[in-house]
């Protein structure tokens, strides 16, 4: 299972370990959501010209309106993940490693000598992926402190905190603190394919992100996407609504197969089986695809079905596997 | 003019300024292909997923197959003002200044102290940008060799260079030579809104390079677009064929009003007038876009026409300005 421990989303190379197309596959590898904001079936970006500056700039401030955070604080990056790595080669500080989350910290940033003794990146993933953990804000602001006071950051990534406003810092962003924060639009909105998401930190940090990244660090789809999913309340209400709604089916149906769920996301369900790699392997072949993670071999994460159909379809390939149990 | 000698394209601006709506404009302030490749009308990217991996592999080697570059040494970067941002940043050697050239350099690479006589990059924009001089490429060779005698790098910013093969030095790169050419797809093709370019590098350069982006640097729609374009073999035969004939009835058109236009390359042509900033003025009244410089008031940058239409109608705003000369 090689490559699929890396990122999920790799339905060309299940289809070559496993056959089929990937338009007969169920998906459930990543933790984007499968029932993305619609109005990019209708808009057409106007590809011909440069991505507009203004458009650019009212975006930052939808989002920052969004994320509750200063505008003059938030700048747009082409994905989270990237938006993570210019954080680790602009603050170019050490990170402690951390047990279990997402492979992009190791790359990144740099482990620490072992005898560091300066300061370092904090970097904590709220809620936690792919365990859904979701570390209480206070947590965080005790972070803070001890990270500042040493002279060092943290660097929060709320990529899936669309779901926990109460949760994020976003909203403590500001030029005298060490804190900067990764959002992502292609979670939520479920538009992964867009390339499109924000680093929230001082005004300084800014100004050097922007000048590695350039005039134009997103594509017009992401403009057009952007500004108008941003300021799509009500879409964004019926979703913060129904994404939990979803998450306790997949959990019950998950139980339903003695697969216990942990974790407050509910893009994504972390399932601990005694032998996750045949689990996986299992629902490969019926093509479903699921995240298995490299050095635990107990663990499979499950992405949230687009409907009640899918979920059936989930529910039926589980049950050739307990009933084998 | 302030807004407008930073970057072309700034419509939205030249609206604000002298009236009328984008739609109305004749937009000849950059260098981009006014007669895009057809196919992104009806390709339609899958934003719901994650860029594919396979699909990237697959548009660098297609891009690589047209620079004529080894594939190993092409990587995608979301349009080639981000790829020179990179390149900056991780080469880390301060550039001597160029007197007049396009203004990334300038945010890409740091200036040397008074007194350096370390290795510096050497960014040479070819055709260069925006008089459009081409420069051979045994001046860019000899260029290469005192640079890597150095300890330096040449920087070949090639991004205006499809239709100029013969210049370009991108077959020339490789692990053992301090060369970095960076390519745009935007231009030539006329799809400046996806954001595309490539850093052609030796691979541990490109290594560092992809270490920075992460693993999805471009959208969906520069997968979908970049790897059908660059296999078009008829589109790109057609318009090698017919951009030298529209940039030739471009410069009859500046001539019949006593401008001579200057460079090598059809998708800009550079004219000398006395009083440039009028020029611009008179022209946007009549709302047509060019591009002034800041510190050259003589000089006004004349995109290319779409259509013999859009020709006649620039031809028209010349005669009032050339007739009260």
């Amino acid at each position: 299972m090689n490559p699929f421990v890396t990122h999920g989303g790799r339905l060309d190379e299940a289809c070559a370990h496993f056959g089929g197309h990937p338009a007969d596959w169920l998906d459930l590898s990543t933790g984007i959501n499968p029932n993305p904001w619609t109005g990019a079936e209708t808009i057409r970006p106007d590809w011909r010209a440069l991505p507009d500056a203004r458009a650019l700039k009212r975006l930052e401030e939808a989002a920052a309106a969004h994320f509750e955070t200063d505008p003059a604080l938030c700048c747009a990056v082409p994905g989270s993940e990237a938006g993570l790595r210019a954080l680790g080669r602009i603050l170019g500080l050490p990170a402690r490693p951390i047990a279990l989350t997402y492979g992009t910290y190791a790359k990144a940033f740099a482990s620490p000598p072992p005898d560091h003794a300066g300061p370092t990146a904090l970097v904590v993933t709220n809620p936690n992926n792919p365990d859904g953990r979701l570390s209480p804000r206070e947590d965080l602001m005790s972070a803070l402190a001890r990270q500042q006071h040493g002279g060092g950051w943290l660097v929060a990534d709320e990529a899936f905190a669309d779901c926990h406003p109460d949760a994020s810092v976003a909203d403590l962003v500001a030029n005298d603190r060490n804190l900067a924060v990764t959002r992502s639009f292609g979670k939520f909105f479920g538009l992964a394919g867009v390339r499109l998401g924000f680093v929230l930190a001082p005004e300084p940090l800014l100004a050097d992100l922007r000048k590695l990244q350039g005039d134009w660090p997103v594509c017009s789809a992401a403009l057009a996407f952007g500004n108008a999913a941003y300021t799509d309340r009500d879409w964004i209400a019926a979703t913060l609504a129904s994404l939990p709604e979803r998450g306790a089916k997949l959990d019950a149906v998950l139980a339903r197969h003695g697969l216990r769920a942990t974790g407050a996301c509910p893009l994504f369900r972390l399932a601990t089986a005694p032998d996750a790699a045949d689990l996986f392997a299992t629902l490969a072949r019926a093509h479903i695809l699921t995240r298995p993670f490299a050095g635990y071999p107990h663990l499979l994460r499950f992405g949230l079905p687009a409907d009640d159909a899918l979920l059936a379809r989930l529910d039926a390939a589980l049950a050739l596997w307990s009933a084998r149990g």
